[in-house]
């Protein structure tokens, strides 16, 4: 039994998380999916989802400035080294780094990770050779890794050398990874406290995932209560300033290493509050496959009101004579359209899109050759939401006390 | 030897910062004071100095939300109770209360207070009868008043409850105190943390006196040590977000009353901090000298200078005829009078009032009834700050290092 708690009953909960979002998987290639594709919603809409965006294990992003740990958590956890990783006192990642589950040892290159269908990084293209050439995937075989990924980065360096060193731009990468994560970890080092401008742009950067984001103040055993007590606060003081929002932020006090806490007055404490992540992190499959679920619930929902509507629009098209006149009147009366199809089947109006959207996305189309509206396929969409969604979640384990707790 | 740590050879360091300020008082009084009467500094710029301008004692300020322990911190302090004093778990203190030096026990009301010449509150008037009925005195024999003079404060509440008990402005009451005080005290309290709005603004306008001000964490002994952290890093990241400086504020984390500090695994640091704590209220009384011999210093170079422009301008009129022209000249000339007597007596222009504002004080007087400048006074002047300061700055024990290093 590792580190990250599992009694082999919580790895059985863990595989329930995983299974219950590949049964959603499941119910969108079988039931969502292929309406989609008929009324063309990944045309109009968000591109289709692939297997990457559900077997996409929930992912722990891992930010500081250079040398506070970020690495050595890592490997602590994976109770493990893999494979590419360097740890010292000096700046030493370099890259971003993903880290994977995989059955053997393995290093894969950003420019050939950026293109894999089945990771989900082909986002990261967008920053370009000289990014990809600082981004590497890390496989290996650890326990922890069949429940999350995590992404290691280099550590922000301070002042001049920074801007001169890299080729690409730091806060964007950090963005787009953080959008994809489900926890963004932010690691200060207890016996050095360095927060430089780039690291603040970064962290007013991620406002927007503030729910997401864990402070670690790492390395506290390592100096003096007195002094630990100084750089807490200094912490916080300078995260209360750059934050926008009035809820303080957790802060985890503790050492995340290899080796065993240093004695002293606050071992106890620390033990707590490395307990309070490793909690965190092990509820990370719930949240995540909860998140998922969610989004399609919502998905499914946007894809029937498009079904429906692209159908209403065909059933007005004439079969012969009069259809670029009646498109246009189509378009200018979309409103009344939007609203005999909401009357019709009683759906709410917030599952409707933006509806000059809606008209910029088919108005290039001939709505005559638009798809009847198969009421066959709506009625399987409304079982999933009925039936099918709720029977994945009632196999949930039910959630236990302390990660109700935990959940703040 | 009491709390405050004093052993007889404080006590006696103490007393020599004492009888400094008494030398400096004589030295005002005898060889100051009569030149500002002559040419009337006192109606131009500020009041004269009396006696309780240097007999008040170093005086410490206490803030903070009900019932945070403000004045268990006196009374701690003190090691007794003081006349007046209440204490207990609802908000209780419902007036401002100086707590000073007295051989009896004596509880002076507000509006008698408030006049009495060798008392240092006259300047409380302006606030009006409302707020004198909420001011009071109380004297006692307690070893640490004589080196330090308290203010307390009836409690902070939140809401609306504050605005409708109070018949004074609370935030301009306190700024006249912190204007006067050498040290501010904000107080919280480690198992209820409370920043009322009122109390937010209290510091805001506090901003002008940043280096004065201590941050107590109290009753730090009596929540757990997670919470205390968590308590501790919301205090630290509200008054980030309040404070306009970037420099962290000093907090000390402990508890102040008269009990012993309960038994766990801070006791250790609680020490510290109060002992941190109890060392600056112990050199308070080095700093409070320090400055006032600073100030008086500075009043005497800008005496001399208004005398030397006084009997210069005097020694421009004519003595018969032309009185009126003159006087408008002058004043029309008032910056080619303010370089020539800079020249000739080799003066730094630093030490010369504004010139809008001297021409505004002097212009309704009779300039031929000014006297005329009096070299031995001036001499007298110089002695003092040539000579005379410096005997008694001499006589200032030496500074210990753990003082110095408290100055941060
Ligand atoms: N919890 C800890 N307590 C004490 N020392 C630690 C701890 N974690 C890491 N260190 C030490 O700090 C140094 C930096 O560690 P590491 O390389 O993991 O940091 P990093 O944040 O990944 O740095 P970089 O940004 O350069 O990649 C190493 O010497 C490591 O041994
Ligand atoms: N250091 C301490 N640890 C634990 N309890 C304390 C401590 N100091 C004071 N108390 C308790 O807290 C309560 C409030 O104390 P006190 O009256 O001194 O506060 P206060 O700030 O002066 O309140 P008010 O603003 O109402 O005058 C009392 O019950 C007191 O016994
Ligand atoms: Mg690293
Ligand atoms: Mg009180």
């Amino acid at each position: 039994m590792g580190l990250f708690g599992a009694a082999p009953k919580k790895v059985e909960e863990q595989q329930k998380y995983f299974s219950a979002v590949d049964g959603i998987k499941r119910l969108y290639k079988s039931r969502i999916r292929p309406v989609e594709e008929l009324y063309k919603y990944q045309a109009m809409n968000s591109a289709t989802l692939t297997d990457a965006d559900f077997d996409a294990r929930p992912q722990v992003l891992l930010l500081g400035q250079y040398s506070v740990g970020k690495t050595s958590f890592i490997k602590y956890l994976l109770e493990r080294d893999f494979p590419g990783s360097h740890i010292g006192p000096e700046p030493t990642t370099d890259r971003f780094m993903a880290i994977m589950h995989g059955p053997t040892e393995r290093v894969t290159p950003g420019n050939a990770l950026a293109v894999q269908e089945d990771k989900p990084f082909r986002g990261l293209q967008q920053f370009g050779t000289s990014f990809l050439q600082r981004l590497e995937c890390s496989q290996c075989d650890s326990e922890i890794l069949k429940s999350v990924t995590f992404v290691d980065s280099p550590g922000v360096l301070s002042g001049e050398k920074q801007r001169i060193g890299r080729a690409y731009d730091f806060v964007k990468v950090v963005e787009w990874f953080a959008q994809k994560s489900d926890l963004i970890i932010l690691l200060f080092d207890a016996h050095k406290l360095d927060i430089s401008d780039e690291f603040k742009r970064t962290i007013v950067a991620l406002k927007q995932h503030d729910e997401k984001i864990r402070v670690v103040l790492n390395k506290a055993d390592s100096v003096s209560e007195q002094q630990l007590m100084r750089v807490y606060g200094a912490l916080m003081w300078s995260l209360g300033k750059v934050s926008q929002t009035p809820e303080v932020k957790r802060v985890y006090i503790s050492s995340f290493w290899e080796y065993p806490l240093r004695d002293g007055s606050n071992v106890e404490l620390f033990e707590k509050e490395r307990d309070d992540l490793l909690r965190e992190l092990r509820d990370l499959p719930r949240y995540a496959a909860v998140r998922k679920i969610n989004e399609l619930v919502k998905r499914t929902r946007y894809v029937k009101v498009h079904a429906l509507l692209i159908g209403h629009i065909k059933s007005l098209m004439p079969t012969m004579w009069g259809k670029q006149s009646k498109q246009q009147w189509i378009i200018n009366n979309m409103r009344e359209i939007f609203r005999s199809v909401q009357r019709e089947h009683q759906l709410p109006m917030g599952d409707f899109p933006n509806i000059e959207h809606f008209i910029t996305c088919i108005k290039d189309y001939d709505f005559s050759r638009f798809p009847k509206v198969d009421m066959a396929l709506i009625e399987s969409m409304d079982q999933v939401l009925a039936r099918d969604v709720p029977a994945i979640m009632n196999d949930f384990p039910p959630e236990r006390e302390d990660a109700a707790q935990m959940a703040r």
